[in-house]
């Protein structure tokens, strides 16, 4: 009696992405069934297909930039019906009973449950993601999307958009606000439109001399080349708040000086040792700090895709069919993509 | 027309302290005259005599954590009058009109002008601090020690409590926070003080087993011996704040865990690389920082004089004679002293 459903997974860290048959669970009464119509692919899901980060369990469905539609509803699901469009991101589920969930700060639980290659604590099972036709999650994990917001440019909010809104929303960006994004992938272009829309005057960092065009019609007010000593000079002092993120190690400390007193330095790419010695003085010397953040709580995402819908944004994505995702990895490692791959499952035959 | 002073100086990064004869301007329309009773002996005063740091201007006169008596006063100060009980910090003067200064931050100001060793813009002059029998101050940078406190222990307050007051208050502390503090010297035994104070919960991280009875009888609810690891698990995800003193460099990531989601880790003691890798895994999975703070401005210098006076604080001195500060040096250096030598200026013979 379970759900049919067939997805692309990878069998191991070296296998290509392949069609794959497996089940999920019939809906308990808390469960929505939702029949996925597109899905982001975010740079977590090649580090977990690869195993780069150690945790994967094979084999491994990805995705967690979920959009789709309701076709299926637990007996106590109120705040769903059939045909809505909902989204899913990174976490299925949580304690639900620890501060950080009863504050909707669902991703700082100590028990959050990712939407792909984790244990379900319920049933121990394996989560497996979004490259599927349907998928099963309980309804505090569900989202509504806006009316008339594009669905293809909705499924990276799931993701790449909360992972920008949540902490320049946890810095107070406003209108006052000067933000500057480190890197124009994914992430970057989201925070980009993100921090515009918010009112914030914003810069981007970037290692490209050829992104300026994009970043200002992103939203950009400025691009300057980090590595162009005399640029990022011009803008010593200048930024309240920097979102870095670039996704693998580099030296933090020429952005240091660009941070305004008490500013803060945010990383939301990058998990691991830094690899050059961070230097402290400048912190002490003006009360900055470093610190990051990981993607958003369940009310915080609603509240972001609220607030997409009332400024019309979305990800600039480009659509592909499921059977070339072994392709677009290859791309998104040469960081050639505008700036979100994102999956037509109706591409995935059944 | 100079004021004809006596103090102790240092000719070179290699001589010992000396007496040393030299001159103060006459007072200033603004300008404070104090007879210095006593001066506190804080580490910056030993990394400067010594050029730790390069910037030392020789001969020079150490000391900012000046108390004294008001003995003059310019023409247009209304703040003071003869015979006021004042103190005198890190700072003698600053922009005076940088954002920074138009809100009291002067110890982030641009242009702030330190109490020894600095360049006095109005006159060219090189700053020389406490260790000496009278200082000219411009008014703004005179504070007001409140009425029966101790006048040796308040003089620590002007560095080592303002150091630590600063950003307890920056960072919210209060009956419902939960501090530690790492290291128990004179800016650490302030930092228990203040923050028990404050209401917070005060745990002490040191890695001298000898620490617990006296960190207690100070006000730490919990001492926490670092290289034990057991204590150190068993206090994961627990602080809010941390504030650290240690004067040198050292690895950080062991107190990252310690924190809690949000929590910040602040260096007040340490300025330079990170000699360790600094790991921001943990940073960005529990939205967690490391920064720094700087001393005070002056108006939050007041508060906290004044916070002193209201709670009975001041700091725990071993009162010596000027002439014996290059042994105090020499034990300084040991860490042995409980917790801040304080020169009797009484002692200074003219």
């Amino acid at each position: 009696m379970a759900i049919s459903v067939i997805g692309y997974a990878a069998a191991s860290p070296t296998s290509e992405l392949a069609p794959f048959r497996f089940e999920r669970r019939d809906p308990r009464g808390d469960d929505v069934v939702i029949e996925i119509l597109y899905c982001g692919v975010c740079h977590s899901d090649l580090h977990t297909v690869r195993n780069d980060w150690g945790s994967a369990m094979y084999p491994v469905v990805p995705g967690h930039e979920i959009v789709g539609k309701v076709t299926a509803l637990g007996k106590d699901v109120t705040r769903f019906k059939i045909g809505d469009a909902v989204g899913v991101g990174c976490l299925v589920d949580s304690c639900r009973h620890c501060v950080e969930c009863e504050h909707g700060h669902e991703q700082y639980c100590d028990h959050m449950v990712l939407t792909y290659s984790s244990i379900d604590p319920k049933d121990g099972s394996v989560t497996q993601g979004g490259y599927s036709n349907q998928i099963v999650v309980s309804d505090r994990f569900v989202l509504n999307i806006p009316k008339g917001i594009d669905m293809k440019g909705a499924a990276p909010l799931l993701c790449a958009g909360i992972t920008t809104f949540s902490p320049l929303r946890h810095w107070l960006v406003d209108d006052h606000s000067k933000v500057a994004i480190v890197g124009l992938g994914g992430l970057g272009h989201m925070g980009i439109k993100l921090a515009k829309a918010m009112g914030a005057e914003v810069t981007l960092f970037t290692r490209s001399p050829g992104k300026e065009e994009d970043a200002k019609r992103l939203g950009a007010d400025l691009v300057v080349l980090s590595a162009d000593a005399a640029q990022m000079e011009a803008v010593t002092g200048k930024f309240d708040l920097i979102i870095d993120t670039v996704p693998y190690d580099h030296d933090l400390n020429p952005y240091i000086p660009t941070l305004s007193v008490n500013g803060t330095l945010v990383l939301v790419g990058y998990l691991g040792p830094l690899g050059t010695a961070l230097n402290t003085a400048p912190l002490v010397l003006k009360r900055k700090a470093v610190g990051g953040s990981l993607i958003g709580g369940l009310p915080e995402t609603q509240e972001m895709l609220d607030f997409c819908g009332e400024h019309g944004i979305t990800a600039d994505v480009e659509v592909i069919a499921m059977a070339d995702i072994n392709k677009a990895y290859e791309r998104l490692l040469k960081s050639d993509v505008k700036y979100r791959f994102v999956i037509d499952m109706a591409t995935l035959s059944g």
